[in-house]
């Protein structure tokens, strides 16, 4: 169940891709771009428009094609129905159909092509997070729909008074609402193009009204977002976390409360085989957890392996020393960091937790003191805490 | 009693305005407000301009009858006399007075019709929350106003500054004490015009503290609105979900402690009638609590009703499972919802409660497994905690 | 003791300043920088200039008058002598001493009067909360100017590469690295005058990375400010209340940790006399303590007065009911306010307290029930909880 | 252990790097980067010129010995080498390196000397709090890099929908998409230059969709920002104060929750010699613990001298008072403040400190009631408390 959930978020952008294929995608989406933008430059020779052509006619094949393959019935039928219902495969269709459709509908083909620019609309599947920021601005639509309001009435009050005040004196750039609510906008925003500017008095202080209210509005808006994204970013990490503590033998066997401050407190990281996680000698300011993967403790005589469920880096914190030991991964591997704060933090509201790694780690050195070298190192831990055996 | 606080947080943005009425509110007001602009547009032919005028009359008339009819004296006498004195009344009485009196006093039409702008006002008892922003800035008032006297400072003595040392250099944009002050107020909130611009050396330095200074300003003023928007949305949230919480029996029997936490929790929301709430298959992130309403929950041989006081979509988060059922609302319904984090913490700090929810679970799990389908289903619990009874 | 700095607080803003002084001084403040101002503007009538003349220098002798006021040897000796070296006495100086001594050195007299605008100093004295603005300054100093300096790093970066790409192409405005520079500050602050623009693209793009730097730098900056004002927040809130607390004898004798709670909680209001409190009939969202002064509870047969350390409000809140009377202050009060969510949640945490104010509510409502009217209302507490006797 | 870590923190910013080291250093940079300035200017006369890159080649000069001399192989043959591949080894090495390099590949003087603006990265090593902010951005990648992708999808979308409008209505601003997306850039970022202003209707309706996604796209980023400072800062500060926390005897014989939350509470503050710290006669908010160096109490008939592992400043917060006596450094000294607010908080929810600390107070009181003068002065406590003794 947990290793289900686990591969979904590996996987989460959707089938398909891994990450060889999201490069190659981000790279014809780059070039496919780049040659819709050079295609609107004037002054470009036949031979070059013929070559951008080709660029974008290629770009398009392939993302049709990548859509196809996506939408293609496998195995699970139900789930390739939805497909061209997903948001992806919404995503998908955007970058592929609106072109063809303009050109046959008779767009002139610089003008369809700009349609393009939709390609772009893939990299939110790319990136992970922008569901995030779509959930805090869907938590708060009220607070933000409130804030668009005022936004609203202030451009509208401040468009009819300098309309009035300024309207017989500028009528090139006040002569009608219209106008005058351009200005309100740019003015509002803070933006300032300086094409529309009060001359009078009374058009100035109304002016400087809406300037300061304009970074009020800014203000109650970041306000408004910065709560919002810090309430979603702490759920988010919870989840993510929790499936990952609950793998870890020695940390799922905590009671309960321990278990979700400890679930707040850490960081998911994912790194690449073959990365260096901590460097002997190093000052150390983080412990490990390992939630799927291995890591090899590089010591004398020979290298040890940490597998999933294994901790290691606690003796540099218990002991306040520098690190003992370089530690790699020898796959691609997921470990949750403790940070040295959370780490006391715990260590002195759960004593039984504090004993347990103490112990563990006096075992650890005292194996070190016998060993031939002075190196101490966390040794396999894998022996007395099975992957999915109880301790 | 609390049926009383729901009723009122349903329908709480006065007498006579139901979700239909709103809608045609707000028509009225896009049409009018567009006519309105529409109307200051130089060169309208005759025909047009009667035309926008008579829309313009037809929704003064009906903001007027809108005034009339809240006005008008009903059953309880007391609270009708006290309308006009309410916010909503004077936005009522703002929306409709003003352009009949401006006329009368001999006022142009064209800059008469201008005060329209003031229903836009009314936007502020449409949109809930607007009362929220209102208390942020009163709570905060003290120190937004501290904010606006360094602004204040710094803009006047900027003014000085460059005034002397620009005024003789540049006379028709800092030649005087309020040219020079117009130049600090759009530097200083980073608008920038650019219809003044410093040019001696010394001009500009001044002029780049200024605009640094600017965003300091505006960096306190923005953690001022944030911070006070942050504390008011709690606790405001914490209001309408006590009423809520206190409505459902399995809730309001936990200890108080145990309450208080889940009242900080829980999220309201508010679904039309045959809204699909969960849908079977996908992956569970919350459970829900039914506070009013009814919803369906479509299983075999035939959909559950679950009433006010019962709660769904737990299986999900206990298993770590997909949703097994799909659930949609009968009627216009307020869930409660508790996200998986919040979930998973109140299990912890509250076994009591996790005890019951999983009796509860196992139950409609075990329901599940004698009925002749596979899916398991949360069966109706309105029989054994009745809406008002004490469980 | 206790007095002794409750004094302080609601006079703190220096000796010989009431209200009525205070709007005094304010006038005196407005029509001073109003004729600075004035003076400035080209075109004066030599008549004019004399009367803003008199008028400066008769602001300018009251400022003199109030400096040498103040710094007047009154009873304790050792305090007055101090005045000229506090921060308000160098503000009073900064105010008196220039003008005169620009003018003996032979200034001009327009540029002299330009700093009266120091006068708007006295601003920093008379609206509190400036020393808060500023010890966030001071306690957040480090962060802050780790981004200045960012902040000069990408100006100078960016100005030294425009200068490169743009200073052949335009060289009135990129030509040297002080004018690339002042490109840099404004595009930086995102001003943008736009007196100069690049025009290349390399300068483009290299532009378009300033800007996003800029908004970055800025969100740096207010996250800084942001949580050093929320911090600042909350420990001044907490010692003003504390004082506050410590004198309500109901709430003294609670246990140390409840004080602590509840002193995060409340908010001070100052309020001045005749000032209607809770309104009846309105829907009650808070309950008051009296710190200091006195309340009138608008009740049949005839008004109840309750002094210092008595509460009122709390019937609504524990019925969930309506307001059941009206209270008004007779003097100047200080009042401690505990919302509805501080409430219920006190209550939950802290049982004993629950059961006092109920009690107390029960024997209100009792009482108010045999009374010949149907209002209930508070009675007056201060029987049998004197001010500074032990409950 | 402790001790080493200390020195670390007093010395981070690496070997060779003294308080006046570093003035020198800032010095130098100023009179480069200003010589460097100067040089661009148009119109030097020989003379200033050859002045001028004196000052450059001189300060060139002094940067290359300061690099030799920081990797010139020391004591510890290890951690020299290492040297050039540190942060400030290659931010050296960048100020050094480039200049020459430049001039030898033929690149024109003016031109190569602006890589001196390089120089202003060594700022990064002299200002701590670098590394916090760099921290800040890698921690927060994910969400910062959402937001940069939605700021590409706007400004695309912008760009082309504006091309597709006003292309042929303004070619020289919006003929081709890089002029679009020029204009979508500086209007997003709500620079505003006004170069490129759109002119008909539906461009300026997009441009204000633009406008206002600025605001919430840098809302945004604004709230990700301070949210990850916000934390880091937390984290930081608690790993500073916990290494004096436990050096402070008195202190490290708590129970390690009540460790926790003192060292979170606790703000740390580095102190000259002869310096000032609570001065007689002034309110007391806070209270102090000296962590390292010594502080004399300025009492009759003669100093008392307090050591690490002391603490003063209590006796105006558990009286309520005033202080009693001036403390000033002898040396430089790291002391550890509790403000008032946190001190009542403590104290209430840790008993045990405050019986101790009230009777180390009434002893205090004690003595100085038997001493000849009224001042109450906070004796020496290294006598019951050595540094290393336990307590």
């Amino acid at each position: 169940m947990s290793q289900h959930r686990i591969e979904r978020l590996l996987f989460q952008v959707g089938p398909f891709r891994t990450n060889a294929y999201r490069l190659l995608q981000i790279l014809i989406l780059v070039v496919g771009l780049a040659a819709m933008t050079a295609m609107t430059v004037p002054g470009l020779t036949n031979e070059m428009h013929d070559w951008l052509a080709s660029a974008l006619w290629f770009c398009l094949a392939i993302f049709a094609l990548e859509l196809a393959a996506n939408c293609w019935p496998r195995g699970t039928g139900e789930h390739t129905a939805n497909y061209a219902f997903t948001a992806s495969g919404i995503i998908d269709a955007l970058g592929v159909l609106p072109v063809p459709i303009a050109l046959l509908l008779g767009v002139p083909s610089d003008v369809a092509w700009l349609l393009a620019s939709l390609w772009l609309l893939k990299l939110t599947t790319l990136v992970p997070g922008f569901s995030l920021l779509g959930r805090v601005i869907a938590l708060e639509a009220r607070p933000l729909a409130s804030v668009l309001v005022i936004f609203l009435i202030v451009i509208l009050l401040a468009g009819a008074a300098l309309y009035a005040v300024e309207g017989n004196r500028q009528p090139q750039h006040f002569g009608s609402l219209p106008l005058s609510l351009w200005w309100a906008v740019t003015t509002l925003t803070t933006t300032g193009y300086g094409d529309a500017v009060p001359e009078t008095l009374v058009g100035r202080l109304i002016a400087s009204l809406v300037m300061i209210s304009g970074l009020g509005v800014f203000g109650l808006w970041t306000g408004i977002l910065a709560n919002g994204f810090a309430a979603e970013h702490r759920r988010r990490n919870f989840i993510q976390n929790w499936d990952l503590v609950t793998r870890v033998p020695f940390l799922r066997n905590l009671d309960p409360p321990a278990i979700i401050a400890l679930t707040r407190m850490l960081r998911r990281i994912d790194l690449a085989p073959r990365t260096i996680v901590v460097r002997r000698g190093r000052e150390g300011d983080c412990m490990y957890f390992i939630a799927a993967g291995e890591v090899e403790v590089q010591v004398e005589p020979q290298p040890i392996k940490l597998g999933p469920g294994s901790f290691f880096g606690e003796i540099a914190l218990l002991r306040d020393s520098l690190r003992t030991a370089t530690v790699a991964t020898t796959v691609a591997s997921t470990l949750l960091i403790l940070e040295v704060s959370d780490f006391r933090d715990f260590m002195a509201h759960h004593p039984e937790l504090a004993k347990a790694i103490e112990k563990e780690a006096a075992r650890r050195a005292d194996a070190g003191r016998r060993a031939p070298t002075e190196q101490k190192a966390p040794p396999q831990l894998a022996d007395n805490r099975g992957d999915d055996g109880e301790v």
